[in-house]
């Protein structure tokens, strides 16, 4: 019933690259979303196809064939290189826009004139204030998502050791590997199994983290290391970082964490470890931090969880939707 | 036929704890070893319970019951703390004994008089002469063995930079906690989960690697966070370890553990990284070794990845006992 | 917003045997119902402890502790045979009772005087008219909620050959077995493997099945084997049916279900086959029909799957709950 | 050692189609077979790469580059339809051959003139006498392996129903579907589900077993429904099969298969029932029978399992080359 009440002025929403993974949790957050509906939603290989996308089936329309001046909104959940090519069109065509590629992103080239320049960074709970306004957002990556709001109290108050090195081992489920038919992501080769990735900070989500700690004026090296689980979803990233200054005795190590996120629907601090089970198919980012015994360099081991394909994408590219539609930001996020 | 020949001879082995992972993956591998034959295999709660294992069918006696007398060879697999004091027992007896426990490993305090003090710590890859002619072995841990055999080659030639901290992210899977039936360890906990445990350096594996790492005279600290990963066997560690001196242009970064491994029939050195499927079931650790770009201070990052149950528990155990009868290393090994 | 308009008058509601599976997910949906709040939640051995259940953190209390008179409607998801003198308690007490167990469903012994004799069998979509006005419900086992709404349409028909047997092959998700810490049910014995239990009909929620077949007059055998899979919910059941009379060429097969299910908000008919995937989280069977082919007796093969922790549990019986409260059935279902 | 008393006498074998599931499986065991030597292994899109498949590395030939001429066995892991061809080019050139394939299976139309017809079905425990002295081989599918071994000994000894259904529900991992990279075989859509397919007696296996069922003179239909398991390896078969005469009360329903199958040393007839944990990377079938009560028509109920890519494929492919060979039937797999 919530929902007649909407009807009259719901939101028209085009989702590009709706086939994938992203794209498909995109769809189904619209569908049950007060706020909005489907306009479209176009795929590539898989136009023409139907899929049971939230309450609602969903066909998929080619690409070009994708009605772009039908949608008040856009979200892109095209490959990395195809996408700002379709947000401009997008945003020609009037639509405000969430690109969940890494295309727009801080770091990486690709920003097209008719954007512009840079656009702002769609991690609210870090930028909110940027977002104001805006017609473009680039939704942050799923690792960055839970890296850097961990990171952030750290980074601000100016507590991170000058010149240090901060350690990240991370791990995700292989829907972050995309909705591609590789033989490495059979079940068959996944499952009893586990293993590394981009080593030696190859990783393409290094740029966005490193932009980030520049603009927080954080003068330490990151060290990526990610991780592939055999499991659905979820992202768990594990991050010690050497401090300036050790910690006082009997301080709770989270509680700069809790007063820094205080208010933020979608942050949990907790005392217990987070776990994947504790994020999957919810809007939050969980983290815990804990002191590291017997060390000569005074350092804390965070802890940050979430669901890569919510916090991780689709559920904050509709958060950051909320915001450029002035909508309250949990709307249609309460999953 | 080859067991024909054996048969004359055959080594009367006894196993205490033998209903846990650990244990039944001894008695497995025992009963297809060509010089060994089970004398007896002992469990608590399971008690008169059977079991295939290996080839052949193995009824649990209680451990009291356990014939110490009628073995040359004792293994237990019994629980940290209990375990010293059988192993004594089995000693008095006259056996040889392989302890898988905590108990005598270096680092730990448990150390009967009645086993004259220290026993060598059983990682021959690092200390085989050390192994000669002993009565008593400590058995590594899992972890240790993964991260120890992937630092050795560092460690021991002086690479390691002076004060760092050396991080180790690992995951293990859920045969690692043991046979134990814990309501966090049941499937339905555990699938499409992951979380971290013991952060903070709070792990009891922790002081056998911190032992050997004096041994080895390397002046740095360890911060190591172990996760449970949703598969049954496997460990990966991932270790990043910061260099006194950058590393020539040009050089590969794994030629040093080539050299140092070459001819250890257990050490693979891969181009490829690790994954558990390669190490799953084989007695084996696989390392590979990679430069961290983007750092100033020089790196290495180290992956090593083991059999939890193999290489990390019963295959090295037999790998010791191998070595403390006498019989080739790789005897009953080539799973 | 929803949720204010129904505050003032939410009715207090109380769920025994809260802290295993189908308890917690009692507490779960109880807690995210417009029209219910939780008034207590009781366990056995986890008394005390506090777990998140939906959006709240739920503490157990004693089950003696449990204070029936605050509810006026209680779960029962204690185990069988210590369900029936509790499911009496609370109805003495006052309240409206919805009972998980097996205790007082047809074909079972136990029913106590104090409430009358045998009460309704909780399954709206065959007998919703017998639950207004009850007082007390038995809500259907899991195998059965699917089964029994596959056969229906067949079964009331009268369709189903005279002395034939239907085969009944079922596999359930872990969950089904509990939340009770049995090694069989630890992560390490269950992933990668696949078993049959209870073969040879031997289950024990037969009986309420052949008690249904009974009311419908279907005079046919049931030959039943479930199995264990290595996934956390869902139930599928494939059924073969020998049919009195062969089904007209170019017929739909499943167009019988189309009209006999029409307007059912929690029965999907489809044209693809079901998968767990369909209804995992959702109070709903998903059923497809095919004939098969080759056979000398007209065979139909009926497809159904639910979540056995929902529409197999917690589902069904908050749906049960909201006819026994006059509530919209869908209230609070629409997961 | 065992190894070196055969070099000097190893025949050199060809795997056609060996990047897939069964052929990496027949290089891993012709790798570790004393008597067996790979001559080549060819690929279609993955010619040219380096596999480890047990303990050596085989890298692919093109298919059309692969030395016939050079093998005195071939075994074929080519798809159905395209297997035949290759089966006569290398039975023109001289070499025995085994056909994973359906294509030379009984019920199946293909079967080149170049073959002299109808080639012998390799299923040994039914079938060995006609596979003594044979050139080329159809080995059994992996469900017909399972079913129809676990069928034999009611069906040649007349003791199934006249006229009546015996009903197979069976389950498979997914390397039984390939090693092909289908996006419904992808770990995400895979895990946490299971589903049914081929319903309604669509199965392409149904010819083989239908042609057996007539060779033994079994008068009954056959309903036979596969399905999906979220597990890499292994198939489960539950069967009920209505008998002519009820068994005798006290009878071991299992005596017969232990009588039929005594001295099989890949047949294990259990007490309990079998699990897919039992036989994984072993070349045996696991049978066990259960009455079946409450029914009016006297019913057993047989539940088979196998690891489809060894008993079920690239095992028993072995086991048929030591027949055409003359080498002991076991030799090489005991894996």
């Amino acid at each position: 019933m919530q929902e007649y009440a909407f009807r009259v002025h719901k939101i028209p929403v085009g989702v590009l690259g709706a086939s994938g993974y992203a794209g498909r949790e995109l769809c189904a957050i619209v569908n049950s979303h007060p706020g909005l509906e489907l306009a479209f939603a176009s795929a590539g290989s898989q136009a023409g196809q139907t899929a049971r996308l939230g309450d609602r089936d969903v066909t998929f329309v080619a690409s070009d064939d994708a009605p772009l001046d039908r949608a008040e909104l856009v979200f892109s959940a095209l490959p990395h290189g195809a996408s700002a090519l379709w947000v401009a069109r997008a945003h020609s065509a009037g639509a405000r826009v969430v690109d969940l590629s890494t295309d727009l992103r801080p770091g990486n080239d690709v920003s097209p004139a008719a954007l512009g320049g840079r656009v702002p960074y769609g991690l609210p709970e870090a930028l909110r204030a940027g977002l104001d306004g805006a017609s473009v957002v680039a939704n942050p990556g799923c690792y960055p998502t839970a890296i850097l709001l961990a990171l952030q109290p750290l980074a601000v108050s100016g507590r991170v050791l000058a010149g240090a090195t901060i350690n990240i081992a991370a791990a995700s489920g292989v829907t972050g590997a995309g909705y591609s038919a590789k033989p490495e992501l059979l079940f068959g080769e996944v499952t009893e199994n586990y293993r590394p990735y981009g080593v030696g900070n190859e990783h393409r989500h290094l740029n966005e983290m490193r932009a980030m700690m520049d603009d927080w004026k954080v003068d330490a090296d990151l060290i990526f290391t990610p991780h592939l689980l055999p499991v659905a979803r979820g992202i768990l990233a594990t991050i010690t970082v050497p401090l300036a200054e050790p910690l006082a005795e009997g301080v709770d190590p989270a509680g700069l964490w809790r007063e820094f996120y205080a208010g933020e629907p979608f942050v949990e601090i907790t005392d217990a470890l987070p776990e994947l089970r504790d994020v999957v198919r919810r809007n939050v980012v969980r983290i815990a931090v804990r002191r590291a015994a017997h060390l000569r360099t005074p350092t804390l081991i965070v802890i940050a969880a979430i669901d890569n394909l919510v916090k991780g994408a689709a559920g904050q590219a509709v958060q950051n939707a909320n915001i450029l539609l002035g909508l309250p930001e949990p709307t249609g996020l309460a999953l």
